[in-house]
Parts: C-alpha cells; sequence; structure tokens
C-alpha cells in the first residue's frame, strides 16, 4: 500500500497473502497471484463496508460477495477463516484442494458457508451475481428498504471481462439500472499466457460505460482510494464498475506482475522473500491474535446490522409473506394444480407441450407468488408468461417477467444468482436447440444443487422449417448426460403439469422441460397420481406383451398409434412414456421390472439413441435420429426420418 | 428510399423484398421482417462493393459475405437467385423451407454456392467473420495484396450484438485490428420479444468503439449515405461497424417497424399493400428482366476481377504454394510421421498425452505449413504451441499462433472462419469441461462438416486439485454426441500420434483430441497401422477369452494392469483400447465383432457411462464416474472414485 508503510489494514491484507501463499505452497498447487494481488482491495471492501454475519450466513440481507475469478479461492477461504466462520478453521486452510476439505481448488457453493456461489468457469460469478442484485432490488420493490437493502459486490479478473457471458451480463445489469451492484476488477495486465496486450485492447471503462455503468479507477494498493471508489460507486444509482489497478501476486517480491505467479506456488525461496518484503514474520498459517481481533470486528458489526434487521423484519408487516417466499413455499399449489389436472382429464385439450406449460403456468404463478419468469427473447415462442405477470423495467423492479434478452448464457447464469439470493423461483425459456449457449450456467446448477427451470421448447424436428441449426437431435443426450440435472419431456398437458409440480418441488437441483412446438392429444385417463415423477411408466399395459414401445415427449402419440396397428395385427405392445430417465433411473427394481417387462424392446425418440441404455440394450430397437435433421413441414420431417407409426410396427416385427 | 424515389437499386431492393415476402408466404413460415428491412443496404453494397463470381463461387479472393441475423435467409436467396448463381434458380426460391430444397430455413453452408457458412444460431455468424477476416490477413501477410485483398462483410441484427459470442469477436477482431472486416447492422429496434428498450441500453457505437473499432451510421434506406459509410469503412485501418438504421419490413406499410413482421408470413393482404406501396405490379416470383440484368452486371464486375487476379495468380511466384495451402496438402506429414513414430516405439517416453500432442505438434507443423495454433489463454497448459511457431499480433499477421484469450467461444467460432476462408488448417486448444463454452460453434463446425482440430487437455479428474468445475465427467458423452465430430481420447504418445494423423486427414468435419494432464505410458509396441483410426483395436489378446476391458486414454494404463492382475488369478483378460467411438462404429462387422469378442466386457473410462452402450450391454460392467467430480491430488482421486485396477479386477469376477 503506497499511501501508508504499514498500516492495520495492509495488515489484514498481508494475513490473506499469507495464507494464501502458505495454504498453495502446503497443496502443491493453486492460484497464488490473484489472492495476493487483491488482497488490499479485498481487505478495504471488507473492512469498511460489507455487512455479513458469519454466525448467520444466510442472513436474507446481508450483503452479497462473489469471488468471480474462482481460482483465486484462497481469497474467500482466508477472509472467512479471519472473519470467524465456522466451518473455516485453520484445519481447513491447510487442508486447501485435499480430498474431502470445504477448501477445493475453486469456491464450491454448499461446501462451506460464506461461499455464494460456485466459480471457477471464468465470467460465471459476475453473470450470476446479476441475478443476485436484481432479486435485491425485486425483493425491494415488495417489501422496502426495511429488509431489503444491500449490495452485491463482485471480484473480476481479465478472464470474466473477457468471456462473452460478461457482455451478455453487463449489457442486462446497465439496462436495468442494477445499481447495487459493484464489480471491482482486478485490473493486473496479466492471463495465463501473458500481457493482456497479446490478446485484447478493449478500453473495458469505455465499454461498461456503453452499458450504461458508473465507472470508475483507483490504485488497488492504496486504501484511501480503493474506499473511495467503493463509496462513490454506492452512491451512484447505476452498477458501477471499478478498475482496480492491482500488481499481481503483490508481494512477492522477485515473482510479482508476472503470469508465473497466477498459477503455481510460489516456492520456499520466493515465500521467504515475501515474508520478509511485506514484513511478515510470522510462521505459516499464524495469524497474530489483533488480526484476528481486527477481522472480528467486521464480523462483529456484521451481527449488529442482522440484529437490527431481525427487529425490523419482526415489526415488518409483510413479514409472514417474505419468510414464505424465502423459505420456497409452495403450499397452494397442489390443490390448484389437482383441480387443473381434473379439469384437463375433462377437457383432453389437443395442445402443444409449450401451450400446455403456459396452460400451467397460469395455476403455478397464481399460487406459488415468488416465482419469476422469463425468457431470451422468445416469449411468445416459449409461452413462458402468464396472464397476470408484469414486466421487470429498468428502474421498476415490482413485476415479476424478466426479458433477459437475446441472452440464453446470461439469462441461465442470472437464474442461478435470482435462485441463489434466495426468496424466488425463477424459470426462463429459450429453444431447445440453444440450450448449448447457456450450458456452462446449466452445468453449475446442477453442481451446486440449485432449484431453476428450464423451459426448453421447439425440442425436435418438430419444429419443423428453420432447419437443422433450430432442431436439436443431441441435446437430449447431451442435457441427460449432466448430472443432478433432471431433463422432463413430456408427452401432453397431463405430464406437462405434472413435470411443473416436480419442477415446483425441487429444492436440490435444476429441472428441465423440454417442449413440443407441434398439438400432441392427451394421453393420459387419469391424473390422480403423478406418474411423471416416476420418470417411466405405462400407458397401456396388455395382458402379456409381445413388445414394449418406450417413448417420450411427441414420440408417445406415434408409439400409441403404432400400438394401435400392431394390435389390427394381433401383436401385444405395451407403451410406456418416459418423460424423465434420471427419475426413473432412481426408482425401485421392482418397479423398473414391472414397466419394462421382458418383452422386447424399441424406443422411440426423435433425437438420437445415447443415453436410451437406461431402457434398450443390444438387440432392442430404436426409432429415432442418426444425425442432423432438415428444414421442411414438420409432419414430412417424421416421413423423411421415419419416425412413424409403421417404422415402429416394422421395427416390431424383425424384433419378435 | 428517402434521396430518391425509385432509382434503379431501389427497383433492386425491391426484388429482394418481393422474393422475400412471396416465398415467406409461399413456405407459410419464415422471416420477411430482415430481408425487407436490410434490402437497401444489401443492394447498394453487393452493386457497389463486393467483387464475387457466381460461375467461380469458390475463388479464394472473393469478398466474403456473412449473413450473421440467419433467419434473415431470404435475402441471401434472393441476392443469389438474382445474381445468378447457377443452383439458385428460382425453383428454389420457390421451394424455400421445403424438403430436399437448397433454401433451408437458416443458410446452410455446402447447400447452395455463395452461402460461406451456417447462420442461424445468434452471433455466429459475426464470430465466424472474425476467422475469415483473419484468414485474409493472415494470406495476404504471405502473399501479398496481388492475389490476397479482399473484404468480409457482415450483415448482422440486434440479436447477434446481444450474444455473448459477439463480445469475445468484436474484442479478438479490434484487438487484432482486422481492418477489412465490415459489420453492417441492422439497426430497426426490435426484437422478437418487441423494441429493444424491454432488454437493453447498450451504446453499441460506444462499446465497438471501446473494443477499438472505427464507428459510423447511416440511414439504412439511403443508397448515397450506405454507399459512403461503406466507403468510409474500407478507408479506415480498423475493423468497422456501420449501424443502419433501418426499419424492420421496410415496404409492408401496416406492419412494418413491429415485431409482427420479423418471423411470420405477411398474409396476402398486406402482400398486396407492399405491392402497391414498392409499386411493385409483378407477379409473385416475377423479376422484371432489367433487373436480371442490373444484377447481373454486378456478377460481370466478380468475373472480370477473378479473371484479372487468375492472371496475377499465374504469374505469382508463390503460386504453387498458395494452391497447396488452398488445397490443404499434408503430402509432407506421413513420411514425418512415420519416423516420428517409429522413434515413440523406441523411446517410449512416458508423457501426459497433451505433452504427447505438443511432441507431435513439432513434427504436424513442420510438414503441413498452414496450420495455424492457438489457444483460449492456456497455451502452457494445453501446449498447442510447437516451437518455431510464430505469435500473431495486432497488425502483423505473418505468425501462425493465435492468442485467442479468455475466448473459447469466439475461439471456436473464429477457427471455423478460417478453415471455411480456405488456405488454413486450424486448432486451437482449452480445458476440456470449457469446450461447453463453446460447444454451439463446435455443433456448428460439425453441421457444416469444416476440418478444424480442437485440442482439449485436463481431461478427467486426472487433472486433480482444480476440482468438479473443472473437471469433465459429462464432456465426453456430450460431445460424442454432436454428429459428425470425431472425439479421440487417446491412451499414450503413439495413438495421439495416430490422432493427429486423423486430424490432419480429415476434411468433412472437426475432430477433437480429449487429451491427459497425467503422464501416461506409451501402451504400443508398434505403430505400423494407424490403429487408432478404427476407433477401437486389440492392445492384449488372450488365445481364449474371459473378460474383455475396454478402456479410453489414461484408463488404459489401468485397465493393462487390471489385466495383469487377473492373469495372475488365471483369468484371461483382453485389453482393448478405444480411442474414438465414433470410428469404431463405422468399422465392419466383422472386424467389430473381432474386437469385442463374446465374453463379458468391462467399460473403463473416468467419465460417466453414457455413450457406452457402443459397447456395452446392459449386463456387461463399467468402472468410471457416476457424478461430478472433487478436489484433490489426482491419484487421490482415483482411489476415491474407485477407478483402478482392482475395481476393474472385482468387476470382472463379479461377471464371470
Amino acid at each position: 500500500m503506497k499511501d501508508i508503510q504499514i498500516t492495520q489494514e495492509t495488515r489484514m491484507a498481508n494475513a490473506i497473502r499469507a495464507l494464501a501463499m502458505d495454504a498453495v505452497e502446503a497443496a502443491k498447487s493453486g492460484h497464488p497471484g490473484m489472492p495476493m494481488g487483491m488482497a488490499d482491495v479485498a481487505t478495504v471492501l471488507f473492512n469498511r463496508f460489507i455487512s455479513i454475519d458469519p454466525a448467520a450466513p444466510k442472513w436474507a440481507d446481508r450483503d452479497r460477495f462473489v469471488l468471480s475469478a474462482g481460482h483465486g479461492s484462497m481469497l474467500i477461504y482466508a477472509i472467512n477463516h479471519l472473519l470467524g466462520y465456522a466451518d473455516m478453521g485453520m484445519d481447513q486452510i491447510r487442508s486447501f484442494r485435499q480430498l474431502g476439505s470445504r477448501t477445493a481448488g475453486h469456491p464450491e457453493y454448499g461446501h462451506a458457508d460464506g461461499i455464494e456461489v460456485t466459480t471457477g468457469p471464468l465470467g460465471q460469478g459476475i453473470a450470476t451475481a446479476v441475478g443476485m442484485a436484481l432479486a435485491e432490488r425485486m425483493k425491494n420493490a415488495r417489501y422496502g428498504d426495511d429488509i431489503v437493502d444491500h449490495f452485491t459486490y463482485v471480484i473480476a479478473g481479465d478472464g470474466c471481462l473477457m468471456e462473452g457471458i460478461s457482455h451478455e451480463a453487463i449489457d442486462m445489469a446497465g439496462h436495468l439500472g442494477l445499481g447495487r451492484m459493484i464489480v471491482l476488477w482486478d485490473d493486473n495486465k496479466i492471463t495465463i499466457d501473458g500481457s493482456t496486450d497479446l490478446s485484447t485492447a478493449t478500453d473495458q471503462m469505455a465499454r461498461f460505460a456503453a452499458a450504461g455503468w458508473h465507472v470508475l479507477a483507483c490504485d488497488g494498493h492504496t486504501a484511501t482510494g480503493i474506499a473511495d471508489a467503493i463509496e462513490a460507486a454506492r452512491q451512484d444509482p447505476r452498477p458501477s464498475l471499478i478498475a482496480c489497478r492491482t500488481v499481481i501476486g503483490f508481494g512477492a517480491p522477485n515473482k510479482q506482475g508476472g503470469h508465473d505467479v497466477h498459477g503455481a506456488p510460489l516456492g520456499a525461496e520466493e515465500i521467504a522473500a515475501a515474508r520478509k518484503a511485506l514484513d511478515w514474520p510470522h510462521a505459516p498459517f499464524e495469524i497474530p491474535s489483533d488480526l484476528y481481533a481486527a477481522w472480528g470486528r467486521v464480523a462483529e458489526r456484521g451481527a449488529a446490522a442482522r440484529a437490527a434487521w431481525e427487529d425490523r423484519l419482526a415489526a415488518h408487516p409483510a413479514r409472514a409473506e417474505f419468510l414464505a417466499a424465502e423459505a420456497g413455499d409452495t403450499r397452494a399449489l397442489p390443490r390448484a394444480m389437482a383441480a387443473y389436472k381434473a379439469k384437463l382429464i375433462a377437457d383432453k385439450p389437443k395442445v402443444a407441450t409449450r401451450k400446455a406449460s403456459e396452460m400451467a403456468l397460469e395455476v403455478v404463478n397464481g399460487a406459488v407468488p415468488s416465482t419469476v419468469g422469463g425468457s431470451a427473447d422468445l416469449t411468445g415462442s416459449n409461452l413462458t408468461r402468464s396472464k397476470a405477470m408484469k414486466s421487470v423495467q429498468a428502474n421498476d423492479f415490482s413485476g415479476n417477467y424478466i426479458h433477459y434478452g437475446i441472452r440464453e448464457h446470461g439469462m441461465a447464469a442470472a437464474m442461478n444468482g435470482l435462485a441463489l439470493h434466495g426468496g424466488f423461483k425463477p424459470y426462463g425459456g429459450t429453444f431447445l436447440a440453444f440450450a448449448d449457449y447457456a450450458r456452462p450456467s446449466i452445468r453449475l446448477a446442477a453442481l451446486m444443487g440449485v432449484p431453476v427451470t428450464y423451459v426448453m421448447t421447439h425440442d425436435s424436428i418438430g419444429l419443423g422449417e428453420d432447419g437443422p441449426t433450430h432442431q436439436p437431435v443431441e441435446h437430449l443426450a447431451s442435457l441427460r448426460a449432466i448430472p443432478n440435472l433432471r431433463v422432463f419431456r413430456p408427452a401432453d398437458a397431463v405430464e406437462t403439469a405434472e413435470a411443473w409440480e416436480v419442477a415446483m418441488a425441487a429444492t436440490d437441483g435444476p429441472v428441465m422441460l423440454v417442449l413440443s412446438r407441434q398439438n400432441l392429444p392427451v394421453v393420459r385417463d387419469s391424473a390422480d397420481e403423478n406418474q411423471t415423477a416416476r420418470g417411466a411408466y405405462l400407458l397401456r399395459e396388455p395382458e402379456k406383451r409381445d413388445v414394449t414401445l418406450i417413448a417420450t415427449g411427441s414420440e408417445v402419440e406415434i408409439a400409441l398409434a403404432a400400438a394401435d396397428l400392431l394390435a389390427a395385427e394381433g401383436i401385444k405392445a405395451a407403451v410406456v412414456s418416459a418423460p424423465c430417465f434420471e427419475a426413473f433411473a432412481t426408482q425401485p427394481r421392482a418397479y423398473v421390472e414391472r414397466i419394462l417387462g421382458t418383452a422386447p424392446r424399441i424406443g422411440v425418440e426423435a433425437a438420437l439413441r445415447m443415453g436410451w441404455d437406461l431402457f434398450l440394450g443390444p438387440a432392442d430397437g430404436f426409432v429415432g435420429m442418426t444425425g442432423f435433421g432438415a428444414s421442411a413441414p414438420a409432419p414430412q420431417l417424421y416421413e423423411h426420418f421415419n419416425i412413424t407409426p409403421q417404422a415402429i410396427v416394422d421395427e416390431a416385427k424383425s424384433l419378435i
């Protein structure tokens, strides 16, 4: 720090530096450069501004801190240790990057308190923070300053700002005017390959300004400069970017400022030199008690703020409503859904499942006030907006529908942020083919276990004329491959409603609804039990089976037609609807055996066979796609690619 | 057009409008808004500037035209029809979006001449164009202005500029100073959901300027303004953005300017009104001969330019070298590779396959001068740079190594552009987990059949401490799911070299090399035949098999160790190395049966089982992952997740 030689804040920052370099050294791997470079910025941020209570890490109105540059994980581990988080003892710092520790190579949500989001894949943190900052404003609009009034701080590196998702994020934040979002950019001019000059010439401050942000700069090693910048950012009604000019690996005298310090241990010699340079005479993993006390005062300030907030909440007229939303209350849903499904069984509407989803959303959104809908600019196609929904607009956050723009990736990350922030159940739509654009954020939702719902429509060649760029063929397989993501492909309006029930009940991971563009008949006679939740079930069960047809979504209708054709020829076909492979995989063995039977099987899905080994052996049949689609009206495509009742009949005859 | 009531250029543009609205009407689906809105801009661009020869659509020095807003496909179909492309007769316009036509819903590369790239997934066109413009400058640096001197023009919409990939693209283009790239932005203030005000407030001109671009604006319906802007853009040494202020659906008097005109037929009534408004009295699909003649003069100008270019090429000292690169010449490779592989067999180096890839690249890049390497800021980790390579720098294009920055998506798209442009064989690296970021461009490479090579390192839990965010578990399955993408996961240095041979020989689709961080022993005794190219082959074949172990990449070593353990217990295990599932799937049945045998099988891969049904039935075994990874040293993770020789032994005993 240039303005004062060794202030207490400098020593607080050096505690971060020492823990970072010692933990990386002990682990023999990790990234000391960022924690050491940003230690002063982070110290000023926490020491003077951030309001959190380590004793109540989930306090709803805490400031959110997002380490978007997740490789610098030792920064947050060190800070959380110094702040006194109960689960971040020195044993955790010592076991950085070791099996079973809470201190993974990159910060993992759920592994330790005070980690608001899993980061590491670059750009995800800043984009998730947009959702958090949006959630704060939306809750503020509902409940007022008394109980919702906090900031979302992000530390981001050059990588975060080079990734495309950062564009979607900052465009969205600037448009919406998320003034409570403050990004501290570690402007160290270094990437892994070397100087940033190797790969970028963007004027980041001008870029953020173009997106409607308030931008300012500071020396990242000057406490007063850092503090003044943060204070100015807090006052400005726009989201703020603070370019913090830093030296990567600050304190390591021979290595700082170079790219070698980014992602490798400093080595014993350089660590010794750094201890000298930083005037840090303490042994590895040893922190002087006065520094614990200093960091402890940050926690005390937060605890006091939380206590005052608890009092305000207790007196707040909307207390019950607030807590219900925080708890993800869906108690009103079952009854409303039961009535809706009974009506479906009575009316048997032949609608596209995207339309069925819209119908279900009228019920869901009516019963669950914490839902937040949206679409990546395909509202009229995804049918994600129920009638009573109101658009969230720039500087008007009273609505509950987000126009995410043509930003699938930013949408998925913001949905993560909305859910992680708490108080909201986000869902968002695009075409299934464009799940690819959002995939890194979908993966993080699954890894974190965040309950968000994707509404992915136009789910096969059934979308017709838009052609192969828009026709998913490998997407079902690739999405079913993501652990902890449940993919539902409902066959009709009843299954769609049931899938929405599962999505609303989910607490530990994302749910994806994969929906048709084309109309589909109701195939169910009863909705008394949520069959969809079991993953697969029998729609038609002859006394003795010659063949079992297993289909999903829009192909269930085709399988049923095939069963009729087969019946006319005296061949008895069972028909299984299989809306969710992941759910079926968790069913008891007896159930699985009853559903699948012992007859030869044919899978039917307008997609590739990959993933169907859950149902099919090598001797079984499959009617589906083998490559990319084509541009033509949908009925012609089904004929062209031979996904027809007759094709199933032919396959059945060849098998039995 | 405002400056002149009905000039010939206006009528040329109206021909586009008429064909667009009539074709969409006939197809009963499609997007008339963009072609009608951008018809004037496109007409001025082609009429006054673009140099192409429809009779020689692959002429190397043609200007490239990229319709990034691919939903406006009728714009390019109409233009190519009017220009006289032989394969774009009126029958094609009439059969827009019909089965078997060349006029797919979105422009598909390879379906018709004059379509430089498949577009439709938004942002891909502009990002691919960066690669094309880069290729042009790199070839210009090699061969000079005489034979390489053209522009890359892009028409992009709001969607293209909102997608994150656009940030990666424009940052890269601005940094490199790709002055021959000119983006014509259809600034119509409309997206599908409605006004752009719903979702964005970005000042695009300021944003592009921040990325180092030359920016200017024009009225998109005023010919002189359009022409002046394009001329200024051509003169400026920076890449240029021209904001073309347009009215979406221009000419449809009651619908223009609104979002309903974006993606639906106008209807008979509105089309009649448009005919009147545009003073276009001609029948549907009827173009007056003077307009064919006018458009034909554009083609004639291009033909003359090409003829002059052919003369210059004939006299060019580097003619043979130029043509060899254009043809993708790899003739020097087999001999060099044979020597290198013989040395590998002799030396048996125990290296990570990423290191083996670097070693192979010394040979590949030495023998194939048209390779262009690069990495998304992980050069030292991906090991993508051979010693003699030289970095491409801003305004110095004599190198052959690209620092793509932290931009996996932009890299993959630029690689598509380099390959599509011709004359280069691009490869680029990142971590396998971040293939997700690049996935939409990888899919397009596969859909287009573009030969590019992805170098994806750190391919499993074997990367160790970086933890689950960086550890691919579902990626192999999700990438193998992409049709026409060949995924190679080599087991040692020999297989890595063989995979590079396949990659260099590829002409019809992308190849992905999936490489280990950790060291692996050479498992091959001979490199006389490229066994890797067969997809799977026997490494160890006992006379009679009790079990067949099938493994890929780093798990082949483990399978071999398991076979040793089993042999010690008298159990005979065959070991199959299966570096490429897609290649194995195309082998003759007799070969497949010989490799797989009839004994029980066990798949071994540090990834999810999905996709293994190519080799395994329900009764077979699998030793691999069942969910996300963890952060710890790699050897501990293999133990923790039970991917060990002993686990294979246990599985084998339970099966036989």
